[in-house]
């Protein structure tokens, strides 16, 4: 390295962030070398208080900066069904369809046997344990169309069932607006078995 | 936007910065939640104190934490041989060549007409005040290969040599380890203009 000792340390801390690489990290440090002093306090000073305030809903696992979160304390969403999704922003992509009105639960993962995480390593028992009261009817399992998420769903499923609670899985087929032409078999599988009456 | 607040804000000032969109902010910010606070409150007390602490060398305009920089301070350095680039990136780069033993020259950029930078806008008029002393016998021009850096080099030199000083041109030809058939044609004509004998 032949930058000033701050310069090398600051692309050497920024380097460590995911999806930066040296070249990136080297084009961000002068940027930020050249932004206004005061600006710099402030994305230091939110990056902190972003990670000081932040942690998980102890009812959903969301994150959020109040314990229940947002949505976990609006009593005019449903009660009776939650969604289950991967992360948080799963939550938001959610929120955005403007379509559903219940409550969420974050895994903050998916089953991978692969890289090590089991049952234990997510959120499965936090959902569990919010079913006890009887107020949930159903659960739509929201994970990703991936291995991962399947076997997530699949998993939770089986428990859930005997429960005697109605578990449903979100519809896997052609993306709006694609092309037929253009889905790969997979896709286009799951769109033909679940085809519906019209 | 559907995350708590601090998440928000945290995703809007990293969009800021150059070259990071909505998707990459989203992902930078969920991975700086999940970092140990420590490492957080290093990460941000980096950047500050890299704004801080970093300013231009008065000597040769790179950027630096004492003034003047370590190569300008440095005697062991050839001192009648200055190196005129356009970035602080550029020392960097000629650096690690270690072939270049002379001081720099930083512009902080290069003449654009096109958009408005000019000859007042970069560190022009720094580097003509180094070349009174007399210490000075060569000025090599290593702005970059292009418009910008083939005018601003053009201007640079019209103005040193008659003050009696040698200017030179850094080469432009193939890149090492390339090959002629990807070359472009306008590399190809500026390597076969500066061929040399052997």
């Amino acid at each position: 390295m032949y930058y000033a000792e701050p310069i090398a340390r600051l692309i050497e801390e920024l380097t460590k962030l995911p999806g930066i690489g040296p070249k990136t990290a080297q084009r961000l440090a002068f940027h930020l070398l050249h932004m206004d002093k005061e600006v710099v306090r402030r994305l230091a000073s939110t990056i902190v208080e972003a990670r000081e305030k932040v942690r998980y809903c102890s009812i959903c696992c969301n994150l959020t900066d109040r314990d229940p979160c947002a949505i976990c304390s609006d009593e005019s969403r449903d009660q009776s069904t939650i969604c289950v999704v991967q992360e948080p922003r799963d939550v938001v992509a959610m929120e955005r369809t403007r379509e559903y009105k219940g409550l969420y639960h974050v895994l903050q993962g998916a089953l991978n046997p692969m890289e090590g995480i089991g049952i234990e390593d997510i959120r499965v028992k936090e959902l569990i344990a919010r079913l006890g009261s009887g107020t949930v009817q159903e659960v739509i399992l929201c994970t990703n169309p991936n291995t991962e998420g399947e076997t997530t769903a699949m998993y939770i499923a089986r428990y859930v069932k005997p429960m005697g609670i109605k578990v449903t899985r979100i519809a896997r087929g052609l993306p709006m607006g694609g092309d037929l032409e253009y889905a790969d078999e997979v896709t286009l599988a799951k769109a033909l078995e679940g085809r519906r009456e019209i």
